[in-house]
């Protein structure tokens, strides 16, 4: 399981063993976000990515083998941090890239499909924790950056404000039928800036 | 469905039918706690509620029936909201009670498996959103009386910094391993109250 892209992966995507997994993939996420993960049968898969049934149950023997490696694409291939200059315009960036993820009319289905997934099939959590870790540490130097900018207090803890941004949109999207607007996402990244600023996320005893 | 608690029930807790719902219930909560949603079966369910597997069938009808039913119960029978004297002291006892129920072994796993439900059968998700709604109604007046003390900013609002201060447990809950201590949650708390005093959560355009 890779969290860091493959840069030997990604520049030969012309490769046999590449393009199968790629149809794979795509096949397996396309049915996640339409039937859930109750729908996902590896059948099914193989018919739509138009590769041998033999081929699919082989590489990944199961359904839960198919979310695992979906995970492990989804954390080589998502976007870079931003870099503005600014605390405040970086946490933007991140929160309007999450907003517009989960607001995405096949990727918002497929990400609640997969947390539904991580918590009917245990099995599949730890790769969906390595994908938000992935991108918890792709974002991370953006606080870093702001710490040496002198922006956030000495001993801030840089995962916790880069999850601080995207907690408020995934737990709108998952207790609420209230809509994920821009507004919403700049709220979440002018709140938390707020508080890293006056030091709420200082390390201490017991976090 | 009822968000709020039907004071008639709670003074009649003897009544037949009350009694029956609440065994049903108790053991519906439990086999989602131990099996999740996709191990939720209505004989099963009556089988540990000692009540017979056809009222159960006529009253409920169906797994959904039951979970949205659960869901009901839970928004009648939550804890009401501390009211502490400031907004930093109510919004902690919020998060530690969040902390809490999350952290539960009984709590956590089925809280767990009725977000996977609202996932998976979209007909259970109008029911946990009323369930979420009535807990934010019922915390909501602390940040209220925060802004009649003049400890938030007018236009404040109040949905917002309540859902705000749950919002990193349950994303730490579903995207980590990492433990749910009291600590993270008194950040939570720090870091919301923070962010609400400097006027973060005063409604604005397209918010």
């Amino acid at each position: 399981m890779e969290i860091t892209p493959d840069p030997a992966r990604a520049t030969r995507p012309g490769g046999r063993t590449a393009r199968v997994r790629a149809a794979v993939l795509t096949a397996a996420g396309d049915v996640l976000a339409e039937h859930g993960y109750a729908g996902l049968d590896l059948a099914d898969v193989a018919q739509r990515a138009g590769v041998g049934k033999t081929t699919v149950y082989r590489r990944w023997g199961s359904v839960t083998g198919l979310v695992v490696d979906l995970l492990a694409e989804m954390a080589e291939s998502s976007a870079p941090r931003a870099d503005t200059g600014t605390l405040l315009g970086d946490l933007t960036a991140n929160a309007r890239l999450v907003r517009r993820t989960l607001a995405d009319r096949r990727q918002g289905p497929l990400f609640r499909a997969v947390i539904a997934a991580s918590i009917s099939a245990p099995e599949t959590a730890g790769a969906l924790h390595r994908f938000y870790a992935a991108r918890v540490a792709e974002w991370a130097p953006c606080v870093t950056d702001a710490l040496d900018r002198g922006e956030v207090p000495a001993g801030t803890d840089a995962d916790e404000v880069v999850r601080a941004v995207s907690a408020p949109l995934y737990y709108r999207m998952l207790t609420t039928a209230l809509p994920l607007s821009v507004a919403v996402a700049d709220r979440a990244a002018e709140a938390v800036t707020t508080a890293a600023r006056a030091g709420a996320y200082v390390r201490g005893a017991g976090r």
